[in-house]
């Protein structure tokens, strides 16, 4: 490739930045991990708690559900603490955290107890929901392993992996894995959620200012899930859990 | 096709419900429409408002946003009015929607007025988003005609339609424009928001029980963007808006 | 009367405007009733719950109550929707509603559920309160309706009917059923809930701007008992509730 | 009258509880009155702020406004402090206790600055509002009078007097000014507010249990009145307002 | 000492202002107190319910707990009601009358019921947190004097009074029991709760404008307990608790 | 010292937890610093936007606040975010944290800007206010010499360093720098807030369980003074600031 073909921070289009998953980096959590994309940094901590929200009662099954936050300095200039009203923003993302941890927990194995994966953006630079559901599917594989290690359920609750990647258009180019400069200049922005045997958990794609086609569309695909591959690998480098 | 390949109101799985679209509902409102998808109702209504939002101001650029809300009756069961705490639902839906409708405003020909499309739904039957999008640009369209016809602005700042419709699979097919019995047990749930030129603004797909592969993903755009252009079909019916 | 003496739509000072009352038009309510009072439209609803609030319990009574909203689209400039705190106004209005209705019920036939009555207003110009609390019990009685054909109470709760109506001394002269430019400029206000027999349930006069003796009272009280008995008649032809 | 038909506390019906009208209880109020009706003490304080509320900017008119408030302790069982939402009756008392101020002020000769009459409940024994309406109009007519020695306006712009009773339908019979045993089980419950000179400001009527006819209403009018004038009187002797 | 060592209200460095305790000015609380220090006035009350927060459920001990507002007028100028997010400053306060009280009540022979001690200021002229606990130790007196002599509890819970005063350097000079105009200047600012019997209960010193040392920190000590003593002889005085 | 002198961790009475401070942990804050006293651990961020809050306008002063708060896995058990209403004890803490660091700050050559210093508790194991304060002025330092590097002000406005430590009575035993098992149990628990030359900012003394005496008090003051001067030390060590 041409150089001048490269990124602005020197890589080529189908590439990620640096990935690190550092698992246990929270002394009281049941399991941890700290998500690191380049400079997006994630915290990531699962808690199990007895019992689950008031209208899954009764039914036997278990619940999953996550919530994200920015610390008021994760950015370029410092963001209100979100108090009074969680801005719309934190909560489509956490609901896209829940809902893809969900995909691939068992929920009937799991029992009715409700795990909670928190989110907690220490460092932004593009990318943050995305590292948030990487890492939080190692801290909630450590979670449900002690769980499972200290007798409380018989196996593990896991039926896979979910990892996630952006992929986006940028001057024209479809890039892999934005990061902040990048993606805020992005034509289009598409957030892919997929398991490690290539099927996809949740699409969402914007024409934040133009709009796209079927043939930018595939394209985009394309990088995605070539993106995860190499996230789940990673994945699984940590945890060893089995492919 | 045979009869049983019907779905469970006799429709085949590319067709729409019933869609009427019905302008100057509101004798207020300076754009209303009451877009009706089968027995889903929503009311949209556009206002026009000097000035724009704080971090925009001073950008000689308007700005297009919108609000979504059910009446409590809706649905088949009352749901308590959203005070204090606006759903996550509502708020994703909301921002779906202005982003929409802002892909095809010129922000510069509109100059430094708000518009706002309340979308408030009367009643559901799934596909309260899409019905939201593809009504609200109904109200859009007469606001902003209203707008330049009072000399406001010296031409319409719409450069193309938009419209929304929801597909899904259901017991292993992929279906057109789910009504709530089809949403309530689908596998897969896709959200396409696109123009009348058959391009994409944004799509959001998610398994919310299985996962799904990118034929099937490709399947269920093709029913989406066929969809789509019925209904702008119909905008342009009711506007006569030019192709 | 002379020309003169005609309101500004043509209405002499004792006529309502033309009111219609439609039922059933909300397929997932129990009850429902389109109340339009001129341009007033309120949409009631009626939905019946299992429970009694926690201070009505063991008590074997049911409850009736109301909430009031209207759309932001509702009146000529855009209202904010109330979230965080309801305005004193709309509470007003339903703890008025709520009082109103309650007149009428056996709660002790009624057993310990609760009806709730939403009165959200479409469109506003003037007497919202009083359209709903007439449009209310319509949607009241088709749900109590609907709950004893159910064979859920053995026997109608409703003790009669209740209807309002707003009065008014514009530029000296009293007025029945105040449209919004009426109602904008009146000196005094009142408004009365009563019932066919000609009994009143609630009495609510204020003087805006110009204080007022108990002879104009008086006046005020004659002309509103006439529209009440007119709606009551309006509300025994749509629901062949017995005199 | 036969013993028997006194009240319980020894009132003939158509008696006010002894009434005190105590000025200048806060050191750093402008104006204040502790208005005490039997048992029930309300404690009022004007204070007056530059500036009106923006609706009403630019209008070189001034703007008089109330609060109302229970202490937690004020009646029998601890009530919780209204932190998040005010409660229905404490918003609709603070807005009727507004509106009756409003009703004998000058707005023109006020200027443009804002007054607040904090009505606050040390101790609740049934008429707190009307106590509140009596005693925040002797408050209110000390704070004009400093503002005016002080030189900040030319003259008094007080046009009258205003003051409340509460009046209502027990065990059949007609009382004025309810305390909380006769209040928690009056069958017809009127809140009364009028001038010196006879006239009416408001009035509230509400049949809690029971419907009530023309005939009661008068009855029930006549008895108010009296003891607006009573209390006209009282705050005359405090004030030396003149006639 | 020589006239120039007077305080500007004539008080020598080491005196409280006058105090006064007022026991029983609530009808409705079960025990209450109206604390003076000078022209702070709060007014405590104190309520008990049966039953014990949620945490404390099944351990057999009781709760004491306390709340602290300000009336909008009690200082000189109108502060806003503390409505949807409670002020720090209030919050702390409460906090530290709650912890204050409870060091003297024995939790197991109060059994599990929860007491709360309302401490609302009338008026404002410095001290009131003090002024709060001193005078909230009385109302709990009267409350679980009541409570005992209604057979509720076998004997007083109490173990010991409570009583608080405030210490600061104000120019240099360390002065007991601060009112405003000195707290408003103060350098150092000291709060103390002590017993009747010279322990401490908290310390709370802050150099607002300077920091202090360990001698200064001394001598604001010797002064603060001697208030204390002064406080609890009062106490003493006008509830005959053994000394 | 005899082995069974020792505490539950080896350390003696008069030892601080192992302290590290290390600068500049986040990519996006003009200053940071990561505060870990044994297993405790607080992120410090420190950024400076223009201007200064309302009540301080126009006074050519700068300003300096503190935020703190808790990631919700940073104890033994998942606490829920503070979201509608901050919890009482963050509040304490982040007032004592910005008046603590104000206390070294001449404000006058800081002029018209605000710093906030945000300290978020990544995980918490006793002693979070106190690290939170240590770290802050480090991370205070950093921004403040950035702020003067990049030409804003003419020089650093830190008059002193600021430092705190908690100290408490357990068993009978008084001990430097409580982890959260010795802080659980602790009789008397005292924050001391120092300065570099031995003075003092604040003294929080509190006795949950039992009160204590003069003595007891000055045993407090010495053991927190020593570990003040430790911190200080280790804070000049990270930053050079001049002794």
């Amino acid at each position: 490739m041409p150089f001048s073909d490269l990124r602005h921070d020197g890589r080529s289009p189908d590439k990620l930045r640096p990935v690190t998953l550092t698992r246990r980096v929270m002394k009281n959590a049941l399991g941890s991990c700290m998500a690191e994309f380049g400079d997006t940094k994630v915290l990531c901590a699962a808690t199990i708690e007895e019992g689950v929200p008031g209208w899954r009662k009764a039914s036997h099954l278990g619940w999953v559900t996550a919530e994200y936050a920015m610390l008021p300095a994760a950015t370029g200039r410092r963001e209100k603490r979100e108090g009074l009203r969680r801005k719309g923003r934190s909560m489509e993302i956490e609901r896209l955290v829940g809902r893809s941890l969900r995909a691939v927990v068992d929920m009937k194995s799991l029992g009715e107890v409700t795990v909670t994966v928190d989110c907690d953006v220490i460092q932004a630079d593009g990318g943050t929901r995305t590292a948030s559901i990487t890492g939080a599917w190692v801290a909630l594989y450590d979670a449900l392993a002690a769980w499972r290690d200290a007798g409380r359920i018989d196996r593990m609750p896991l039926t896979g992996q979910v990892a996630a990647v952006s992929i986006g258009i940028v001057d024209g180019r479809a890039l892999l894995d934005l990061d902040y400069p990048e993606d805020s200049h992005a034509e289009v922005d598409l957030n892919l959620v997929g398991t490690a045997d290539g099927r996809i958990v949740e699409v969402q794609g914007t024409g934040e200012r133009i709009t796209f086609d079927r043939q930018q569309l595939d394209r985009l695909l394309d990088l995605g899930q070539g993106g995860i591959e190499t996230l789940c690998d990673l994945q699984r480098q940590v945890t060893h859990f089995p492919k």
